[in-house]
């Protein structure tokens, strides 16, 4: 594989790696150092707290989550942008993470560019968006989440991998369940809690609770966080979480919304703790059925795969992460889509029609 | 004066012109047309439901103010930047009024452009941002608006202009002073019905309250309308506006902000009504003082000057408002800083760097 020079461009919202929570800006940090840990000559456009083996170049000091109320996301991402134009002609891709912010800028450009689609795509603007911009060149994260604009120009999906020495494998169990994440309607914690319950094992639930999310965890959920086997202690920070994830003899993960990844999972599958999740989104793609947990469709099926649990075997769960879910991994899928948008840059089709011409 | 061919890229929020409030969709519409019928070759890019003479180019049916809750706002402004970049090379000039929205874009591809800063240029975020852009083309709409960002490249100042006919000239008056805008703290309503008070005369106050609003407008200001020379007759249309501006003997305008245009004023000038006004941010570009009315400083100013005003010519508020602040007048001011800007680009600075070398 030769040496890439590469760019990833990341949200400014929280810094690279996040403090707490945070998905994109988490795997963008994975990506970054395992492509400098291969030798590749990477740039990371990110806040400057941010911390990093590639080069950073940073358009503000502090990532933008602690001033939430600040309306000028926009205008430290357009500066971000003209940092990422500065110096793209050193760059032989570049990976953009900030949802359609570039789309206009990366198509007038004809940049050598990708852009992994993080969030979800059934929002009602984005069905022109992607029509207009069909030729962008996007990376899902999952087949399913490319369900609502088929039509897109979708290159490859490449599924999220962790460092592997993140979590560390856990062959013993604590006899407990585990519920990781947000309390909120989609995520479905009374499932977790009725399947715990049915089960009489003890459940942790370490969730964070949104502003939006108030009403319904102190009507629904709160009411139940009584019964003596449920525990609810809060957001946890990375040491909690391999913790209680490694020691648990399943994650719950009984979610009802078209989830496109689920990050949570794969580091379940590290700690070799198998997974019970409900069939949305990603999750038949992710999960091994029998092998690394139970997809369920019903808490019937749920109750009957959380008392079977003790059936799967913890070692080939980790065998599942390490084959399929390391940043290593993540990053040979990555390297092989770079290489194919440099390569259709360096030899334009024949006759491609120059869109726009510069001055 | 050569034919030029012209881009007008307005925000999407309120149609061009707008139904009701939009300030900045108004004088893009009053533009537009005026360079239309001059005879330029104008392209408009706005709403589809917007009503023009000029090429429109629409990324969406109908504006988005009815449908506020929208977070898609940006996905159809990024549509629109790419309507824009698709027919550059058509143009001599574009003209921006979309905040920065096309700062990255418009430097990457160098196009001919400048914007026009409709708002004001205090905000936190602002300072890095035309600090980075430094180079931006850009256009003010007082000298005064530019206070907080001295260092930007600003071509000129353009004031606002209106159609000759839109306001008629009314010599006579009828015993009443009108409050047109918002109702809120900076725009100092309480101010104008102590005045009105003062001076034992009737006072109309036309204006909205937003939600952000309603709190002061219950607490400070509802309980003063109870005064029986004090009217309020909430948001008006452009024909309630044309009669209650027309027959005023002054317009009060005592603003505690800095005001970066103040477009109502104009307006009165051109029905021959002057206007009081607090000496703040573009009053004292815009006013005349004892001619169009007068500029104060306080209240003890304002009352003298709101007792002197029968002394003052209607006609010749009428008569500046035909030298200074007609359509035609902006349009020719644009026309001079469109002709400069399309110069610069056909001659190009000796050495002047390429700064992004385009495949």
């Amino acid at each position: 594989m030769p040496i890439m020079k590469i760019a990833q461009v990341s949200p400014l919202f929280e810094r690279v790696p996040p403090k707490a929570y945070g998905g994109t800006e988490r795997v963008i940090s994975y990506l970054t150092e395992e492509l400098v840990r291969q030798g590749h000559e990477v740039t990371l456009f990110a806040s400057g707290d941010s911390i990093t083996a590639a080069r950073l170049v940073a358009p503000l000091a502090q990532s933008m989550r602690p001033d939430q109320k600040s309306q000028g996301w926009l205008a430290y991402h357009t500066i971000q942008m003209d940092q990422v134009m500065a110096l793209a002609d050193s760059f032989d891709v570049i990976h953009f993470h900030t949802d359609y912010l570039h789309f206009a800028l990366a198509k007038a450009l004809r940049l050598p560019h990708l852009t992994t689609v993080h969030g979800r795509l059934d929002l009602p603007e984005l069905a022109p968006l992607y029509r207009h911009f069909r030729e962008m060149p996007l990376v899902s994260i999952s087949d399913s989440q490319r369900t609502p604009q088929p039509q897109a120009n979708w290159l490859e999906t490449v599924y999220h991998g962790l460092p592997p020495e993140l979590y560390s494998f856990q062959p013993d169990n604590g006899n407990y369940f585990a519920f990781i994440g947000r309390i909120s309607p989609e995520k479905r914690v009374d499932r977790a809690i009725d399947i715990a319950l049915e089960c009489d094992m003890r459940l942790y639930i370490a969730a964070k609770i949104d502003p939006a999310d108030e009403a319904y965890f102190n009507e629904q959920i709160k009411p139940r966080l009584k019964e003596p086997l449920i525990e609810y202690i809060g957001e946890i920070g990375e040491r909690e979480k391999r913790e209680l994830l490694g020691h648990a003899n399943a994650l719950l993960f009984p979610i009802d919304w078209p989830e496109p990844f689920g990050l949570v999972m794969i580091e379940s599958f590290a700690c070799g703790t198998p997974v019970i999740a409900y069939r949305h989104g990603s999750i038949p793609e992710i999960m091994e059925h029998g092998v690394t947990g139970f997809v369920v469709s019903s808490q019937e099926e749920a109750i009957r795969a959380a008392r079977d649990i003790g059936a799967l075997d913890r070692k080939r769960c980790r065998e599942v992460f390490e084959r399929r879910f390391t940043a290593a991994h993540m990053a040979e899928h990555y390297l092989a889509a770079y290489q194919r948008v440099a390569r259709e840059r360096a030899a334009p089709a024949e006759g491609r029609p120059s869109r726009y011409v510069i001055q």
